[in-house]
């Protein structure tokens, strides 16, 4: 037994389990569409793409959620099924970010508004197509937010185990609309100061994909407050460590590997990690350059080369890289010290890997 | 004692219950500001308006629902929660259909889309106002959905009566969504048949305002499958008057008692019943007239009025002021027959013709 191959029992086990996620949430998603859709044909075709949208991405919450679940108490279909709920919150939070973020593409494909918007132009509608495919995505988040909760309430868990995740799971929900709202607020043009960016990436992405989830299957599981406090502690680190490379990722990532076109980020002037680093580290020179890119009214791709060349010279690409390393070495530790159950912590080692891995 | 003295102490009680409601609702989204918002000035600023906005409806669905759970049993201050959860549900809708509709004004007052807006303008932040009062309110939108669930889930009443009532609040919730999606593929220009359109109707406006509600309040109170039955046909016959009304409102209303300019419908385009009838009562000479009417791109005040005398002329109106009557009527009956406790059966004769008043 060598640690390359606990490492692929690892990793086969949370493949298993995100197998099982996505049924669950194609299978449930599936059934709400024939409730509510069946004879009502023109918007019945509208939403076929629904169950496989809720299918189709990496399921990193469900997998956070079932880790701490396991935690405290062994393998459970109805907690997994609790776990898979997380993933239609997160749909609904990608259906209705796309359209106020102006964002066209998702996971390689086209985002969920313009599908719709491609709908409505093909059947020749009235009305503005993009708005239609606006308002239905929109739509369509709402309802993957109210199946979220169907689907936790109807998991299969007692109630007085549910009970016990309710209040995570409230406050994850609203907070999470609250990061969109201070995401909105906060524009790259008034540069906010380090520590402000890093509330909010504590608060949205970070929170919201890790340390959240966790707590929630913890909570769930009835874990002690030692075990929580840790979950909590490796949580916030991981989650920032993740929000800095998802941020590096936007920059310089690789369209095929990230499924969305190459400085979206810096398009809608979002005060990201990456750009308010770079206004951090800037010397003189540096900062001219940062305000006439900053100024810039179109963001195109020779803009997206500059604010590549200028972010790598200020040293924030290997600042943010070195945080997000020390951010995940620091969350190992505190999982070695935990005192965990051998299956979840290796889960959560390879998922604290996985989540962070270098930009390519 | 007389008829009207009994009247009056129906309203009194009614009038009791919604300044229950309004508190209810106030005092659970101050709670729930306060508790998300603290220390986020920007964002905090935005949201102000958010407490009052919930608290100024009629909130005549938690009216609806409470009567629905005095069917059953007895007053019961944690039961005027549960219906009043259904308000903020419906501020959910208010604040996301009037950025999809494009409707400026709610209440009398600037819809929260333009208030976003507005704020964001007079701060001079980055971007789009409009496009951030829109994203805001859509967020707005999703705190009410997500607060409306989390009211009903601590509202008081064991889980073991809130197990009664969950399905009926998951159909109202999907339903709403998913009768807002039928209600943007309908389109006027394409004339959908009487038929149609009432099934819309039904669907969207008449189950949720009124039919869903009745029933989420009655299966809370465990009443019998006999009164359900009854309360499900007045439910349904008072919601489809009701938007009959609305819709007639929305082209001959008073700016003043409405709180929307006039015509809006019309310049959404909305194949509404009013506009569906006059297509169907129409004879050759008015066919044309209208064609003309559907065929304008631009529907200022000149064009509203053509609007107005077009759907008198056919007899569109009072075509369907007598469907709304007839359909209160065989409510009434059908509440006559049904042998309710006295009380809720007064406050459902009250509501309904409260909700169905005649266009003034």
């Amino acid at each position: 037994m060598t640690v390359i191959s606990d490492a692929d029992v690892t990793a086969a086990w949370l493949d298993d389990l995100a197998r099982h996620c996505v049924d669950a949430v194609r299978e449930f998603v599936g059934d709400r569409v024939r409730e509510h859709f069946t004879g009502r044909a023109a918007t019945t075709a509208a939403v076929t793409a629904l169950p496989d949208f809720v299918a189709d991405g990496k399921f990193l919450r469900p997998l956070f959620a079932y880790a701490g679940w396991r935690c405290g108490k062994p393998d459970d279909e109805a907690a997994l099924r609790a776990a898979s709920a997380l993933e239609l919150l997160h749909c609904f939070a990608l259906a209705q970010d796309d359209v106020m973020d102006g964002s066209e593409r998702r996971r390689g494909r086209p985002a969920l508004h313009v599908t719709f918007a491609r709908w409505h132009a093909e059947r020749e509608l009235g009305g503005s197509a993009t708005r239609f495919g606006e308002s239905a995505a929109i739509l369509a988040g709402d309802l993957f937010l109210v199946w979220s909760e169907q689907l936790l309430r109807e998991c299969g868990l007692p109630a007085e185990v549910l009970a016990r995740g309710w209040p995570v799971y409230d406050h994850l929900r609203s907070e999470l609309a609250v990061g969109q709202l201070d995401d909105l607020v906060n524009d790259a043009r008034a540069l906010p100061p380090w520590g402000d960016v890093l509330d909010v990436v504590r608060r949205k992405s970070g929170n919201y994909t890790v340390r959240r989830p966790l707590e929630f299957g913890a909570a769930l599981a009835g874990c002690d407050e030692r075990v929580r406090a840790a979950l909590g502690t490796y949580g916030g680190l991981v989650g920032e460590a993740f929000q800095f490379r998802d941020d590096l990722l936007g920059v310089f990532g690789d369209p095929a590997v990230t499924g969305k076109p190459i400085g979206d980020d810096l398009r809608e002037r979002k005060a990201s990690t990456v750009v308010v680093l770079t206004a951090e580290l800037a010397g003189r020179p540096q900062r001219a350059e940062l305000a006439e890119l900053l100024a810039l009214d179109v963001v195109d791709a020779a803009a997206v080369e500059r604010w590549q060349r200028l972010i790598t010279a200020t040293g924030a690409r290997d600042q943010l890289e070195k945080f997000a390393d020390d951010r995940v070495r620091h969350a190992l530790e505190v999982l070695d010290l935990a005192g965990l159950p051998q299956q979840p912590a290796d889960a959560l080692t390879s998922l604290a890997l996985r989540c962070t891995e270098r930009v390519r």
